[in-house]
């Protein structure tokens, strides 16, 4: 066990700590101070004029608001994110609101740069703050909305009509102990509890600790629907009806895994609280030596399939890495190859990382046919096998026919340097990647993979929840 | 393919051999002639009037009547089986019954022996003939029926009447046919055709051939009941209601295989007819050279357990080692140690023996915990495995803990040669047998099981249906 474990689970540090005085600590922390405040609230109004100076003069109707975390007063001490909306009349047509939104942009950050999301916007810094300037219509409900960022001004009022001081500050620990458990965020490489959803629970739940007290029990799935206007039915685990659209659900990106951890941590937390829990775990780098070892200790085989990473933004790459991850380990496994467990990485390079608890098969594997009585299936098995030397019957086997035939492969690394890879489902880039060219590690070198997953590394083989 | 199969499949005796005169060559093999039929009733006559007269001596209303294939003509030349059975009127006693059925069976066969099935009966050879000696009641219908020999006399009137001299003939071919294929016999080793049942399909169908052509085209389950009266359900593929009781399966020790069996060389036969059918495939002995190199061919791990064969009739003994196979297979299945085919033998010794498509194992298993909302099972997990340091995780796999922890057994080796082995189910005298001692062999040992298997591993690694 890790220092760091010892330390969550009440050690020197955790073993005195009652609740209140570890969430003070962390409020030490985490809270912006009157200084750090004050400078957010300058930049943020003179950004707001000039925004508003440019967009009233392209469209007299135009308005500028302050939104996310920022304005709402929830953010993190040391983020240091501001993001303006600039709304305009709806009557506008989406060329010009585009137009429109990049000349305020420019006019409001002038060191900024074009990015594209939905929509084009302007982002750069300024006195030291990362800046959005994003446009968007103004309309009058949320159920109009034409794009995902003009439903951004419906949040922002619904959560500062209900996000007090005292509110706000247990978003902060939310989000902290979120961020620590590694459950926060809702890119789709985390797969977790984005800020929205995080306030719009604490505001629910009425507090930090009520939120832990109810995850602790949570029976998913959990439906939560703060407005009472739900009429879509969601398969997700966490199910929190937006209170500005009742046909979503803000949480459908967050994976079980997440929802699980939250309940974990929430448990473990209650149970014996620490600062800890609020601190992201990095994972040890593991040596080469260290991960020789770990393979001679688990016995199984471990296998990496490395190609070069697709050039994409971590929201293509990672569902694209995922998709290849369960499509390899789906080949391997239904060709007995079992796999033990598996990750995905990616930096310069991308693999998938295997263990095999069964790397090798025999020459021959059976194959099980049709029911006997099926005559027309049953006569075409028979036939198709009866006259091959290399296989052994077919005979019977209760009701059907058995034959035992030559496989494939024998061996997993066979099979993934076969072109029979490319038959499971792979995600698009990593398919086109893969055809480039990619190497198979199999057992100790699997250590090439070092340094540049030596992290990934280390935290697979110290998993946690 | 050896020779033999090259015939069955229209070979140089087989491909211009049609139907019927292949069925005329078997007819002159096993239709016993006028010679054999007049010793066989000269012997029979000479038996039932010494018992007639021992048994109406004892009981007044007794009687005396010839059963079974000879008492119906339906015998294979060269069997040398003559069932008297001794009808005591309903009136006595069980215990008088056995006792003046085991005298009149050795005033009948003076040098009998007595036999114990449900009853104790006399044994014994006459003039060349295996005689049985069987008492029971005479009753009125049987659904009155005290145990099943009770029951015999009435198939053999039901079968009598309606067997005539041509479909007898046919009972004949259906037997030799069932014999070639290895399907005949209600003993529980084979678990195929008794005679009965061959005779009421063959009267039902109305000959061996409409037999044959139904058969190719049975969809289990085949139900037949000839005096339309049953009034059970059964779940066996087969389902013959005896004329005689419409509460029994004839059919109920046909296991799917033989039904199976039936069917596939049903279809072979009538495809292309051959004398070969009619012949009992004696498979080839295995030397010690040819079982290394199928295990080499075939790549799997070849493993047995061997002990001394416990002293039991073949109707014990199979049943029990079947259930040992079972519970065996089961047992290496379980740990991951996939079976890829088995068996089991019996001579002096016996033998459980299975390949192995996996062997080994990691030293870790993947341990799949509770979901995680179900908050005490999924506390008690984390709690059982969180401090122990020989364990990997808990953690999160989807809504669940999953622990990877040391496997009890990474070889099958271990696994067999360990107590564990006596957690599954085995046969009660095999389990005991095991108890005084077992080998495990495994791989170019099990040439140890040569010769005394040497024909159960031809048979094994040269699969037929």
């Amino acid at each position: 066990m890790s220092e760091d474990e010892a330390d969550r689970d009440g050690g020197p540090d955790g073993a005195n700590d009652d609740f209140e005085s570890v969430l003070s600590r962390v409020r030490d922390r985490i809270d912006p101070d009157a200084d750090e405040r004050a400078r957010l609230r300058a930049v943020a109004e003179t950004l707001t004029e000039r925004a508003e100076d440019a967009a009233t003069d392209l469209a007299p109707g135009a308005d500028v608001l302050q939104v996310g975390s920022s304005a709402r007063g929830t953010w993190i001490s040391g983020d240091r994110d501001i993001d303006v909306f600039v709304r305009f009349p709806p009557e506008l047509d989406r060329e010009t609101l585009e137009e429109y939104g990049l000349e305020v942009g420019h006019d409001t950050v002038p060191d900024g740069h074009e990015e594209y999301a939905e929509h084009p916007y302007v982002k750069g810094e300024v006195e030291g703050f990362d800046v959005d300037v994003v446009p968007c219509f103004r309309l009058g409900s949320a159920t109009e909305i034409r794009s995902a960022v003009d439903r951004t001004p419906f949040h922002n009022r619904y959560l500062e009509e209900r996000l007090d001081e005292e509110l706000a500050a247990d978003v902060r620990l939310a989000k902290q102990f979120l961020k620590g458990i590694g459950a926060y965020g809702s890119d789709l490489r985390t797969s977790g509890f984005s800020g929205y959803l995080t306030e719009l629970l604490v505001a629910e739940y009425g507090g930090f600790r009520p939120l832990l007290e109810a995850a602790a029990d949570w029976q998913p799935p959990v439906e939560l629907d703060p407005e009472d206007h739900g009429r879509a039915s969601f398969s997700d685990p966490l199910i929190v009806i937006d209170p500005t659209d009742p046909e979503r659900n803000v949480a459908a990106v967050c994976a079980a895994e997440n929802v699980a951890r939250l309940q974990h941590y929430a448990r473990e937390f209650l149970a014996s609280p620490s600062v800890d829990f609020f601190e992201p775990r990095e994972p040890e780098p593991l040596t080469a030596a260290a991960l020789r070892d770990r393979l001679a200790d688990r016995e199984a085989t471990a296998m990496a399939v490395r190609f070069e990473a697709p050039d994409l933004v971590d929201d293509q790459l990672y569902p694209q890495l995922r998709k290849s991850l369960e499509g390899i380990v789906g080949g391997l496994d239904d060709r007995g190859f079992d796999v033990l467990r598996a990750d995905t990485f990616a930096d310069e390079t991308a693999a998938v990382f295997a263990e095999l608890a069964v790397a090798e098969r025999p020459a021959i594997e059976r194959h099980l046919g049709p029911p006997i009585h099926v005559r027309d299936h049953a006569e075409g098995f028979y036939d198709a096998y009866d006259d091959d030397p290399d296989v052994y019957g077919p005979f019977i086997d209760g009701d059907r026919y058995v034959a035992e035939r030559k496989r494939d492969c024998t061996t997993a690394r066979g099979y993934l340097e076969s072109d029979r890879l490319f038959d499971v489902g792979l995600g698009a880039h990593v398919e086109t990647a893969l055809e480039e060219g990619y190497d198979v590690l199999v057992g100790d070198e699997t250590t090439a993979l070092l340094p540049e997953f030596d992290r990934q590394l280390g935290a697979y083989f110290d998993p946690r929840p």
